[in-house]
């Protein structure tokens, strides 16, 4: 059974990541990491007639492409816990429609991912199946319509403001493999500094990583050497700056931290101002670029941090601060 | 450890539901099951400024009253398991907001109850914790703003349609305690078989109740009888018609279904034409009404299946069908 020491779990089991699949479209095939995406779509549209109906799609395609690479039918699939940032989900719950697969939907913003893989590797390390897909995407399109303004509208971004990924990642787990593992998770609190910027989200959700991570340290009696990278998503790069300073002042020097949103687009050249951001954004990094290179043995030990701002345009407009959430996933190649 | 079959699980510690509160407003005050809810409010702002901040009230009010009941202090609290209709549940994560609990954000509509109790007892049957919350909410002004048209409006509503709640209900469960327990979780699947009335939630949930009741008793070897009452929530006055009589066509005869849209409000002088719905209909039903009665020992065998309509407005102006998802939860006096 499964150890439990303040926030994080020691997974008895260690449930095996044994296949992924990450989608994107136009802008991350122009980034560094377009050569880990297994599908690259030409265009936002995926085909399909509306931007949701095309969020739908990238999270269908990566859910296909993990399962083929497992060899496993939608049917021998056990449980699906997926979510998007869309209202009421409905990138999730369409894609998995017509899969005869007990859902979960979840909602966790850019930490969807985080939180997936952390109800799936308990549910598997608990016992309660032998597979399970996590899946989480994002479309630029499709929100910043329902974000922001209507992309016709043509509104300026602020210099903080990051780029939703369109793009989709799914991992499939088993309660048995040949890795890599889920070693720990450690299960974020709400944190809530006061940040109000709308278009500062790393600043809001820096405090919610910073939790989790110390958390993770003094639960585990781990520190930053303990992995070869720690990766958040999606910070960006000013809130990537922030989060090392938090750690720094707390005496702890973080030398081996990347963040997803700072590292799927070019900042420098695809005019994405802080980087990419979305719950497909380290969705697609993790089940692209990080596990390929887990597979690869360029790295044996990882933690991924994915963070999400749980407000609402609503909440927003109503003067409220922005809440942010935290999840650690520690993945190793060996138990 | 949990045995799982088809979709069933069979919970080997059967977690304990310690302690519950239901908080609803006027027009729950005014219906049959007033008696039952531990706190009403004399009208839906409860004193905050917007109808988003009144449903993060009912929720953190419904939380604190069952901690308060279980002599738990939140910071006692392993998990809290939380989801609500607006869109990116802000009124889950502003309920949680504070309250130094590890969290994760659901967003499984009106099933969301159903889908936290799931979560929850899997987690503490898994040994992941000793003590989680579940909670679900609504509030009916936030939800018409949101889904339909604002209040000042004033729009006719179709006789197929239902009334939202506002309510909400929490649950405190606990891995050891004297019960009720919850010995089963049958964990439902997207069914959609093509209705698109938005205004007829009843008859696109009906047939996601009837795959997961029909999966339960096949799992379980179970029957109608098995139990003393089955209750979804909330597929109202027509959707129970239509579950009944698909149960009825395949050959199951079902006379102790209740549904907790149907029960929340007086159908015939309350003008809420199908009854009650939203998350915190059948969250506030249940954690008033029915575990009361199991707690007095009218009942000792339940069957919880509420029902949740996974689409959008957006999905809906854009032509799409409503898919249904239901899960169930078997409570026993007994383990």
């Amino acid at each position: 059974m499964a150890t439990r020491k303040g926030n994080t779990l020691f997974l008895d089991t260690a449930p095996s990541v044994i296949s992924y699949g990450a989608v994107g479209s136009k802008k991350e095939s122009e980034g560094p990491l377009a050569a880990a995406f297994d599908r690259l779509w030409e265009d936002s549209t995926l085909g399909e007639e509306t931007w949701e109906k095309a969020e739908c799609r990238l999270q269908k395609d990566a859910i296909n492409i993990a399962l083929n690479k497992a060899g496993l039918s939608p049917g021998e699939l056990q449980y699906i816990f997926a979510g998007d940032l869309l209202n009421q989900c409905i990138g999730s719950s369409f894609a998995a429609r017509g899969q005869e697969v007990p859902f979960f939907g979840l909602y966790g913003a850019c930490s969807t991912m985080g939180e997936g893989l952390a109800l799936a590797s308990m549910t598997l390390d608990g016992g309660f199946g032998e597979w399970a897909a996590v899946t989480a995407s994002s479309h630029f399109c499709s929100a910043e319509r329902q974000y922001r303004t209507p992309l016709e509208y043509g509104g300026q971004r602020t210099p903080t403001s990051q780029w939703t990924a369109t793009a989709a990642g799914a991992a499939v787990l088993a309660r048995e493999g040949p890795g890599p593992y889920i070693t720990h998770v450690t299960v974020g609190k709400i944190v809530d500094k006061g940040v109000t910027d709308t278009n500062n989200m790393g600043a809001a959700m820096a405090p919610a990583a910073f939790d989790t991570i110390i958390s993770h340290f003094n639960d585990t009696g781990r520190s930053p050497s303990s992995y070869d990278m720690i990766f958040t998503g999606d910070l960006g790069t000013l809130g990537s700056e922030l989060l090392v300073e938090l750690l720094r002042k707390s005496g702890i020097q973080v030398k081996n931290h990347a963040d997803c949103g700072a590292m799927l687009f070019d900042i420098k050249n695809q005019d994405v101002h802080c980087g990419g951001s979305g719950c497909g954004c380290c969705a697609s990094v993790l089940t692209g670029y990080i596990l390929n290179n887990l597979k690869a043995k360029t790295w044996k030990n990882i933690l991924f941090c994915p963070t999400g701002a749980l407000h609402s345009p609503t909440s927003a407009f109503q003067g409220e601060s922005i809440p942010g959430i935290c999840h650690a996933i520690a993945i190793s190649t060996q138990k």
